[in-house]
């Protein structure tokens, strides 16, 4: 289960699809025991990233199962429950929980407009969930157009206590982030807050202190090490290794598009067969694929001359 | 099949849980045989106030399925296939069209931020139902987010002969109704034009020459003889009558909390039996009933007088 | 100067111009008298409905001089002062309190997406504008994009005294309104409820404890018999007439173009020489105004009905 | 004048107070000073970053003045006068253009949500300012809320010779920039395409064929060098030289935040006497300060090195 001391790289997942759109479970396969060989600490599938809304209720299951079976339990695996209805999201809860999940990922609706909702949505969710099914808030303002302040979050973390990590991808974010780690510990019980954003400001989130990243990223052994430097005390050895990737995290970091870039970087290097995104659904043009050709060649130069 | 000169009122219709939030499959008969009766010209089911999100593919299926079967072809049935994917919607249009659907509602996902993305998309979609499936196009932009302009609405027709029918609810959206039914039977050929958001406008609609209705105001009986009357070309007399009812039209149009009050009132019709809506959603208070209360009594004291 | 028992009708003045776009202070005067004569209790101008955004420093400060003038404190004047920065609205508000005005409306910045952004703000403004300047707090989310909780806004009234008046225009919003109502006279001290939204709930927010109404429909004396009626206990009586002239409501409560309507409409009473909107903004088509003729012809065969 | 070959890089000018916020137009004299002496192309005043809103209409005149005559036509200055009012552009336009102002930025009104609406209010902002005044287009999504296609784009500057240049920071935005560069020249005049958004992809935006950068990146002298080399074929130089920077120009592209710290490293960097930002607006904190001081260190060793 994921607890309140979770920390290193929670990977969020990809959906590999082949060509022609259906599920491909041999990408899955490799996708897993690629994201372990890079030493990730854990699991995240069906997120926005997941293209979970494009999948029919059978397809989320059945990958969900799949990549669990695959896991096998070397890592904690958290699963997107996110959506418009609680009957759903209780139905597949306990579906993926009885799979062998570690906990579930939930994003708010974009209907809640004040705090009142947002605490009265996350008593529904806890509520129906049942107190043993630990979850990770994601607060991602920029998708979901729903805005949390500090408080209202530490009023919710207070109030369930399984409850027990938060994806913060607020942004900017880097004062908020700073004040729940102060205030959790003391008025909510300490909280695992792993960040994401496509990790555009891992360093600085580390620094403020963060347990780690639940991003994307298609460079997950960078993350890894960040982190990994970062808990060893090398503050600015970490940030050096970081600072050599940035202008590819940048490119990642576009809203909508990234999901492509990654899919395209994760099937370059050897991982998903395909770098296919269901429709409707951005893609690459020639123009963005020599691109994105010469920032990787310029990457590799650069790590080259790094070690 | 809807095709470009259906009118009247395609009413939509609710889906109807049990008290524990179980699909109510005795209810939706009732509902389809009060509908009947009170002479409507279509029906428009998982719609938005279908609560179609909150469903499982399976419910939707089975809603969908047993609503075609009561109504048996009486009246041509609309289906809400709408959704974030295109491999879903291509997947449920077969199923319903499959089992006796008269045609599709799509509205368009909330990223279609411009023409170019909302002309796309449609291209989209309607190369992905194929052009056998006639498609009601939802312009719902207080819902939605999606703003189309009459030019783009126009091109997207002209391109697509097999979008039939437009649910017409932008708001303000007078001088758009107007202008769309002017173009089309030239540039774009005929469209039928329904209108929605409550029927709020609908006098002043028919009167800029809209087909009818498809909305789900409780009292369907206003709505199929204020556009009777129209089309008898007593236009006075079916404003008069709408005039009587706008009260309660008025109070049913409250964006969010509408159905919460459309399922309170069939309840109260018999229709349903329970006024059960599925979480997260809208409730009455105690206070919201009594005010539902009298106004109820004002309409029945001013149909009295009325007739 | 307003205050916590302030009651009765605020009429939301138009700005009126000439057919070049000048500022039409003959116009102004004769909208002032007529209002008077209408039985209203108070004024407000500067507000959105009055165009203010689109005056120049010095045009608002002439407007609302020559305004405070003509009403010579027969009524107090409430004067919007909102904007992006509190410079300006400090400087606007001492000048217009020197001339006379009875308070200030502050309706809040966008981005206030918060509870405590929302809390931050008032404080800010209160402390800026010295305790001595009654505030009417606009809550108008269909304009402003900001949400506010019943318990954020108690927050607010409960920690600023100088808040004594509410523009209440919330929507859905009958059990904000109820709630406020209740709430206020024990934790936050009783306020002054005006509603606004064109007045579309007039008799239900009345029934619910509003205690008049702030809004610029163009018939001001239905909007005064309504809410003096209810004073007097005769709510059915203030329901009845309300009716009569809800198809008109219904008319002018179109977001954006409600300004043109209500502008035409002033103008055909002979209140505005010109119905000019200054640009960018909303015209009426020939077929506007053709229709709006026809619901004033129905309108004044009910009313000759209701007498 | 600006025109359609204008390149290099203008410079958004903040707008200097004092620590009690009165303009600081000592200030803004070194400010000046310190721009040209970086090598700047242009220089762009009253912006979104120059907090042009809080200003009173007087004061912006009073600024843009000094600024015209300390620049004293050494380099071209553009003005922002974007508004909700056309009378107040025109009045602005008319003042500044007859100060030696060299052109004017103007950003769609955030009503503009259909191509039709878009088109009519650039057509009416032409015909109000006149075929004289060349007029810089901003396409900013992410603060204004509205999105043109490439398409409408194209369309208006088809219509309007005088809109000669585009400030590009839509976001994603490199296929767009991409696909203007190439259809201009051919349907619609080649254009000056400037890039905005804090210049986080300025190295990708020149490759595809941006004239330089219009944005307020702290360090002038880094976009001054980009461009040039670019220009001079260096291409690789030039990715080089702003990887350097990357980890600040991130930092600084923190939207809203940004203003405070460009106005803090200006501040720090003896520019301006105070980082003062006008209420409402942010501020760093304590923890905020001691980061930027991090990564300038970091930065200024990374220069080191670099030469």
């Amino acid at each position: 289960m994921i607890h309140r001391k979770s920390n290193g790289v929670f990977i969020i997942a990809a959906t590999p699809f082949t060509d022609s759109g259906a599920l491909d479970l041999d990408s899955a396969d490799r996708m897993v025991d690629f994201y372990l060989e890079m030493g990730v600490s854990g699991m995240t599938i069906l997120g926005i990233m997941g293209e979970a809304p494009k999948l029919t209720s059978d397809e989320s299951l059945t990958f969900a199962r799949h990549i669990l079976q695959r896991v096998a339990g070397r890592v904690p695996v958290v699963v997107g429950v996110s959506g418009p209805g609680l009957d759903n999201m209780v139905r597949l809860t306990g579906e993926v929980m009885g799979a062998g999940a570690s906990g579930v990922m939930v994003a708010p609706m974009p209907s809640l407009n004040t705090d009142m909702k947002q605490k009265g949505y996350f008593a529904q969710v806890c509520n129906a969930l049942g107190p043993d099914v630990p979850i990770c808030l994601q607060d991602y303002p920029q998708t979901t157009g729903v805005n949390f302040s500090v408080e209202t979050l530490l009023d919710i973390f207070a109030a369930h206590a399984q409850i027990v990590m938060l994806k913060h991808e607020d942004w900017p974010g880097l004062t908020k982030l700073s004040r729940i780690r102060e205030a959790t510990g003391q008025r909510a019980g300490r909280l695992s807050i792993l960040t994401g954003n496509s990790a555009l400001f891992l360093p600085q989130e580390m620094q403020r202190g963060a347990d780690g990243a639940m991003t994307g990223f298609a460079y997950p052994e960078m993350m890894v090490q960040v982190v990994a430097r970062h808990l060893a005390g090398d503050v600015d050895g970490a940030e050096d290794l970081f600072d050599a990737y940035l202008p590819m995290v940048r490119y990642e970091q576009q809203l909508g598009l990234g999901l492509a870039i990654r899919k395209e970087v994760l099937h370059r290097r050897g991982v998903l067969s395909s770098p296919k995104v269901r429709a409707p659904g951005p893609a690459l043009s020639d123009l963005d694929k020599a691109e994105l050709t010469r920032l990787t060649t310029r990457l590799e130069a650069k790590l080259a001359a790094f070690s």
